[in-house]
């Protein structure tokens, strides 16, 4: 496995790849990879004879009140994960190599950020936005993979690929589950062991809510309220917010109908822990 | 000579291209087709496999005050002139095709926008930017042409390729001009004859710049003086701005060093004419 610093040593690494007709598949990440990284990248791997895995905490995705200096960062161990699910290149540029100096030129997105997780991050999809636009041209490739645990990041970049018109196709990859249906995020640790035992309510009331409409009910009101109800009783958390919302545009709907998102997110002590599924009804 | 409107149609066209491993050069225009336009397709005609031009009057760079609707606009003679230049294949969206709806993610420019013809101009350099980040995308191309004699659209694309990373080599090609040094202008046929004998001036006093600093003058404020003495004393026209600016990152300077651009702007009684020379001093 190769790493690489450097945007021109990059470029010369992707011309060869490209000249060999290599496909290539691109995972961005900004490290501390855990699982769901691991199976985005087994997902790349089976489609693509390059995968290429990107380590970049992304200044401009930070508001003012998040920090990120603390982020949470360990190459040495990422380099033996990507390793060792066989990811080709790791390409981890320092900040200076990313924004030689104060970009002059972003990215500003309109739609689908005003909701969810997105409305109390004003400007976080605009640096998300910008910085995949600069890697996307860096990487130049097939096949890009984003887990639909963040759902809306997911909504976000297929709207920049779209509308940008990037040659390049969107692999939005189902989120992993503990056995007891709990997405796995690196959050979970910070559960106590009660809120742990609590935590898999919150994938159930989505699943509550998948069953209703399959059996017919088409008002938001009514699958907000009983998923409200469910999370509420089963666990200590509070709500965040419960949405029910076309997608992948993340309009609000009144009539279940087409494809829409469920999603959620419950604060617990020390933890915020998001959900979401997405249906064709 | 191939003409498409449709993006997907255009995209198999590319995939062919790339495929026989041809390279594409790339003259994005509004139309309307003048001497300028034919030099850029020249120059693309010797350097590369695949000439493609497309025409699209771009809403988006157009402000409030400025006739989007009143855009002259003969695709009729356009196909004709560059079927005769040798280009492959024109690309010519309508609206609905490059924007199907509201634009949801859109460029925004910080530098290099608020000098020269820019600075009456608010937002003009977005909707450039925003377009031309869809079309390189579309197009693909190996190198893109575009005009000195638009010197600040050439520094914002130049900053806009280098900061999003796009692979696409930027090839500025040279203002054409009259015989008597007027650069050529589909808005010359706008002065009255005596007006067209005055305009060689407005070069004349950027030839008389050149001299001047290359026998050791470093003062702007002394070239802009002998500039607008030159022009106010050989013409009926109204100076807009004389400004000597580091180019490409026209940003003010005092003493002229490395680097650096002088533009003029001059306003007929129906006609604004602009010109420019780059140093490298």
């Amino acid at each position: 496995m190769k790493q690489l610093t450097s945007i021109n040593e990059l470029n010369t690494e992707i011309h060869q790849y490209k000249h060999l007709g290599n496909t290539i598949g691109y995972v961005p990440t900004m490290g501390y990879l855990h699982e769901g990284h691991l199976n985005l990248i087994e997902a790349a791997r089976k489609e693509n004879d390059i995968v290429i895995l990107s380590i970049f905490v992304n200044p401009l995705q930070f508001g003012p009140n998040e920090d990120f200096d603390s982020y949470p960062r360990d190459i040495k161990r990422d380099l033996e994960l990507a390793a060792k699910c066989g990811v080709d290149l790791v390409f981890s540029p320092d900040v200076a190599e990313m924004y030689p100096s104060e970009p002059s030129y972003t990215v500003i997105v309109k739609n689908r950020v005003n909701v969810l997780c997105g409305r109390s991050r004003v400007g976080h999809f605009d640096g998300v936005a910008t910085v995949l636009t600069k890697l996307f041209n860096i990487v130049q490739p097939n096949r890009a993979y984003f887990g639909m645990k963040d759902a809306q990041q997911v909504a976000v970049v297929e709207g920049l690929l779209k509308e940008f018109h990037f040659p390049i196709e969107l692999r939005a990859i189902e989120t992993i589950r503990e056995q007891d249906g709990l997405a796995k995020s690196s959050r979970n640790v910070k559960l106590s062991e009660q809120e742990r035992k609590e935590a898999p309510a919150i994938y159930r009331s989505l699943t509550i809510a998948e069953t209703a409409i399959k059996n017919g009910e088409k008002s938001k009101d009514i699958i907000i309220e009983q998923m409200m109800k469910s999370i509420e009783q089963n666990t200590s958390g509070t709500i965040d917010y419960i949405e029910v919302l076309a997608y992948p545009e993340l309009q609000d709907i009144e009539v279940i109908k087409g494809k829409v998102i469920i999603a959620v997110a419950v604060k617990f002590t020390n933890a915020r822990l998001i959900d979401n599924i997405t249906l064709d009804v």
